[in-house]
């Protein structure tokens, strides 16, 4: 495997404090699947009465984890319920294998922990195509389980990584009725090597009282606007897990009208995506996509897409290159509605662009200096109607090729 | 402007020999449009009775001569015809200045050659968002003219490259009812400099009768396998055009049933396409992505793309690295029909993965030794039904980004 010697420029400066969640707890173990002398595999284990929800890869080629994940997700117990993550092996591609281990896993934790079979969820990340030694994670089990604490969800991301070059956390913490609750996540992405595979996982926890439902239609809406508006270079993952406990032990009852409640959770969630684009492969630019005056959401959401997708635009902001040109070009070949002659293009406040042309104000200096901020903000007005969408990305630069290409493992 | 030093290592050795077709002169003269000491405007110009067929950009924001190309190719005129075709400067996103120099380009060239302006189908390639200063274009018409020469073609080719590595020509000579029928066409693709945008034309001739809308059903029908089967970076330019123009001076009318015209047109559209896979920016391997047993030929279409366009895929290829993983992956997030155990893998002849999982015949030393090959073969087989699809794309090298982030204008 290719060493990852630094940080990604774009990393926050250290990994945040993250308050207790009340009923959950973690641990991590060095089991050796794959990687020695770190943390491998994570364990969280929460209280009964947990609610669980989840949103996971469209891939036609997802994981045995990922199956099982969504076969489990859709239902209530009273149970407590557990996460189980290792890195080194993604367990996909791996045929019957692949099952036989993921229930081999999931049955064990199960047994552990005291929860029923159906109530643990497992991930696995890395490697594809090589069977997964689980019997390394299945004897660590009772380690684990001695290790469960309240604080150690700091460990579990850094177990949780594969190439990442930072461990990514966030919180919020809310007062709803005059009672504290706490929402903390974790999450890994977007680093891969060959032969590995970008896989984002994310689990987040709240001690909020939320029935399953409710809990899986806020993540399932804040989904689209925070993990699904990120992109690093529009390839998808077979793995890809999103799930979000809620113990219930705040105290305290979240509807599905609470406006607090729903807005930590976008911003725990949006700042975990914020974190993997920061450590995308090769990135040196955090870049915000912003796309208004749309004739609808979905044209929106296709417009931000093509532009955060495009190579050439991408490649430009590494070059920190003002090619507003480039822009033109992937709003005309989105597919979505557009007019050459009513959009307008904007660098931050710069109006660069508008009525077909460049912007009689516009000055290439403004732009170049511009270009040389390390968060770039691309505005394009379509003139047309009221949805707008934002998605954000990184820059396309040699050490995405060097990553992805140098390297052989 | 930065520099291409070399000629694509995929380049072939030389410019082919290209066949007189009857009917049809060239000539290139240096205008100074923006390239100084190279030649970079050629015009073509058409017997009487010729017929033009073509196909474009479909992108949103396609430039004023595309426009102005589509809304002229569905007449019939019994008078001769002209293509007119200036490079390093693109025309594009140039507001209303921008059909005002179409118009006046294309009303110069009718008045010099005696043609109507509706017959008179202009291009332009180079940086975008600059007026066209027309006027340089105009003022060499007449020494255009007087230039003109059956056997011209090799310098049409050379005037109409912007960053092109090498002119492309491509020919092919058939019998048809005891007579000789020529088909000749040049290319220009895909090199980009910022701010330049990737811009394919292509502009085939031949000598065979054949009405408009025979020849615009063949183009159009061939386009789909040729041209638009080929992927550089998934970026579309404002300014694709590919033009065919019959002249009918062979002295044999070809029908829509004649398969030896159809199949010779398809062999110079895909001869060419393939010179511009070769000429794709820092390209270094050659790569055919072929699928088959896809549930609809929509479908095998956007599996080849999804795998043709997945960075990781061509970085992969770049680092010479047989990572089937990424192919799963590519299939797997492309949206259409895929079952995870019932595809196949191959690379060239090699059979690397089946039954969802590693192939047991194969060994990881043989896929990496096909890899270092210039030219790779990925197949894949989705065991769903019976339709098929091939692609053609390069690698992603970091001479892509190079040529694409680290230069400015």
């Amino acid at each position: 495997m290719a060493k990852i010697e630094h940080v990604s420029p774009l990393a926050p400066a250290s990994f945040p404090e993250l308050p207790i969640v009340k009923g959950v707890s973690f641990a991590a173990v060095e089991a050796g699947v794959k990687y020695a002398g770190r943390k491998d595999v994570m364990l969280a284990v929460m209280a009964p009465g947990s609610s669980v929800a989840g949103v996971f890869t469209k891939s036609a080629t997802r994981s045995a984890a990922v199956l099982d994940c969504q076969s489990k997700v859709g239902n209530d117990a009273p149970s407590g319920a557990a996460f189980i993550v290792n890195s080194g092996n993604a367990n996909a591609f791996t045929g019957g294998n692949g099952e036989r281990s993921v229930q081999a896993v999931t049955q064990a934790v199960a047994d552990c922990v005291g929860v029923p079979t159906s109530r643990v969820f497992s991930s696995s990340t890395g490697v594809i195509g090589e069977p997964l030694p689980h019997e390394r994670i299945t004897v660590k089990l009772r380690e684990l389980r001695e290790g469960l604490s309240a604080d150690g969800i700091e460990q579990a991301a850094q177990a949780i990584r594969t190439t990442d070059t930072f461990a990514k956390g966030a919180s919020k913490t809310i007062d709803i009725d005059g009672q504290t609750v706490q929402i903390a996540g974790i999450a890994k992405g977007s680093g891969m090597i060959a032969p590995d595979m970008a896989t984002m996982l994310v689990y987040i926890f709240t001690d909020a009282k939320i029935d399953r439902v409710d809990l899986q239609a806020f993540v399932s809406e804040l989904n689209e606007v925070t993990f699904n508006a990120i992109t690093v270079d529009s390839d998808t993952s077979t793995s890809d897990t999103l799930l979000v406990a809620a113990t219930g032990l705040a105290g305290v009852k979240v509807t599905p009208e609470s406006k607090a409640f729903k807005s930590a959770l976008h911003d725990v969630m949006l700042d975990l995506a914020h974190q993997v684009v920061r450590d995308g492969e090769g990135a040196t630019k955090f870049v915000e996509v912003r796309v208004s005056g749309a004739k609808s959401p979905a044209d929106a959401r296709i417009h931000a897409s093509a532009i955060a997708n495009s190579p050439l635009v991408k490649t430009a902001i590494a070059g920190e290159d003002p090619n507003w040109g480039r822009i033109v070009m992937a709003i005309g070949k989105s597919g979505a509605a557009a007019d050459r002659d009513k959009l307008s293009i904007r660098f931050g406040e710069i109006l660069v662009a508008e009525n077909g042309w460049v912007a009689p104000s516009y000055n290439e200096d403004d732009g170049a200096t511009y270009m040389k901020n390390q968060g770039i903000v691309l505005h394009v007005d379509l003139g047309l109607g009221d949805s707008s969408d934002t998605m954000w990305t990184c820059d396309l630069t040699h050490g995405y090729i060097t990553i992805n290409a140098d390297y052989r493992s």
